[in-house]
């Protein structure tokens, strides 16, 4: 009998701009013993998410950048296959962030925690009850703070994380108007997840339609984007304004500034005329409020009150290819790629 | 026997850039009476301060345009010399915001208040213990939050705000590095101020310089003149650093943006990788903090932990000039007009 294969997924090489599938490696190794201490688990659901851009620079940011020659980092449910860990038993179903592999070895530590099943779809650890549904929920409340009848504005509306900003957002009692790419996607965030409206930045003149959208201003821009977003949203800023930054996915590509001129002068006469609050943040800034957030968000989902949707990809092989399309936006809702078989029933959401 | 004048500096047309003298207009009227419910003052001092810049311009910002052919707004100390309101007598000292004038009238309302010669020289009411120390005062506290033993840089660190917000900030228990331009006024600012560096900006390699003096970093950046000193202090700012931005001097004067490459992206990525806070202010959002600012603040000038230095012009007539003056930075602290005698005695600060 042949050894069980443990495909991954390493970094290559560093991208110059946009990623190419060349950038990535698939091999395949043996699966990982657990020493005294470690569990190892069979990966069901790998996790994949703007950030890892910037994981793949060498260049330190708010993470460490992946290392060439080994396995992309990010995070992925699996289930425990084997234990030298009195927390993680065979079975159990686990968070962890061994990376881009079929199978992982763990002590436990980092982000590392149980997934129970009752809680929703596996996936949902990755998405709307995790990483990103925290992002959303933590940037928003912290550094937002809408106010009942002010406007928040996101871009990525149909994202893991705008979805959740807005529908946030509106139960917050928030005029919510969300942007995204084409009208597909459009429909899909005011008609299903109950945005005010939702702008399709392929359009023609974002400035003009976003203005007739907030006719009060903005109050709340939650920035996941940058680039002609920001552009459109930044003299429509009230007084006051917060602008939490969580993301750039437009700039992450980008190999050198725009042309000029130099608007740095004018943002920050921005900041001061308008008194405007911009402040850079990622999740991990409020793990202490992680028990309050699983609370919150798992009502709302239970409740209907935030809806969530996901973008499946069957294969560990096509990831590479799939983080290239989620940076373009060809995602249509939170993307996951399906490593292995889930053993749980259908999800109820 | 004539009527006594009634000099006024009126703004006759809004400067293209640089204001020159041409952009005002001295014209003498008469003395106001009061009605009822109102004062007339005699102006003593009258306070020159480079937010006035912003009101020349056509252009709503945080403060009312001038208008034109009306005397220039601005905060002024002066004596009751007669009186219909029931709260002020005459020979009471008042800070009004009558403007540039010899005599203004009054009713008591917004800024309006008494002055009390045993706090401390008349003019500090101008400064120190008015409104720019109260800038300082505030948009350190409430928005840069200094921690012991963090560093604390400020530009115009010889000036009205920029000297306060640094000695403050000794304090608070911070390392605190000056910007200023000219080695006697760094030399002031390091020996007379206690900062435990000042740097002068006129001179080559401000970037290097600022990096030695911050050898670990800059955790709070209160910004108030933007240009080179911001360009140098951008990369030397610390994960979770924060900044007040209080005022722009150095653009104040410019007529167009500067040559590109557009950095607004370079900045947002510092904002999100480092987790930087951006916060624009004016004094008044903080003016329920007055009576604390007025305690804390009276304490440090008498107890001399806060050293104060005002750059006195005598007349009127001479406002205008040293408007222009002060926004090329040539006054040497606090810049007061003084426009009629004052009958306390000399101060003892």
């Amino acid at each position: 009998m042949s050894a069980p294969r443990n495909r991954q997924v390493l970094l290559k090489s560093r991208p110059d701009g946009e990623p190419t599938e060349g950038n990535f490696e698939i091999v395949e190794g043996t699966i990982p013993e657990p020493a005294a201490g470690q569990f190892v688990a069979r990966t069901i659901y790998l996790s994949l998410d703007p950030y890892m851009r910037g994981l793949m620079n060498d260049r330190e940011s708010y993470v460490e950048p992946a290392k060439l020659g080994e396995p992309m980092p990010g995070g992925a449910v699996g289930q425990v296959t084997r234990s030298n860990h009195p927390d993680y038993e065979e079975g159990d179903f686990v968070l962890g962030d061994w990376g881009w592999r079929e199978y992982g070895v763990s002590d436990g530590s980092g982000a590392t925690r149980k997934v129970d099943p009752a809680d929703g779809p596996l996936s949902y650890a990755l998405g709307v009850l995790g990483m990103p549904g925290m992002t959303a929920y933590t940037g928003l409340l912290n550094l937002g703070r809408p106010e009942p009848g002010e406007t928040v504005v996101v871009a990525a509306a149909s994202g893991a994380v705008g979805s959740v900003v807005g529908q946030v957002g509106k139960i917050k009692g928030c005029r919510v108007v969300g942007i995204a790419g084409g009208e597909r996607k459009c429909r899909y965030v005011a008609d299903e997840l109950g945005f005010d409206a939702c702008l399709d930045h392929r359009e023609p003149d974002l400035p003009g339609r976003l203005k007739a959208a907030c006719p009060d201003g903005i109050d709340v821009y939650f920035e996941n984007v940058g680039g002609p977003v920001f552009d459109a949203v930044l003299p429509l800023l009230n007084r006051f304004a917060r602008v939490p930054v969580c993301g750039l996915v437009a700039q992450y590509n980008a190999t050198e500034l725009p042309p000029g001129p130099d608007r740095v002068p004018l943002l920050m006469q921005e900041i001061l005329v308008k008194r405007l609050a911009f402040e850079g943040f990622i999740v991990w800034d409020f793990a202490d409020q992680w028990e309050e957030f699983v609370a919150d968000m798992g009502g709302w989902v239970r409740d209907g009150l935030v809806k969530y949707r996901e973008d499946v990809t069957d294969g560990l092989e096509n990831a590479p290819r799939q983080l290239i399309g989620l940076l373009k936006g060809e995602n249509f809702g939170k993307k996951i790629i399906r490593v292995g078989a889930d053993p749980t029933p259908p999800g109820r959401a």
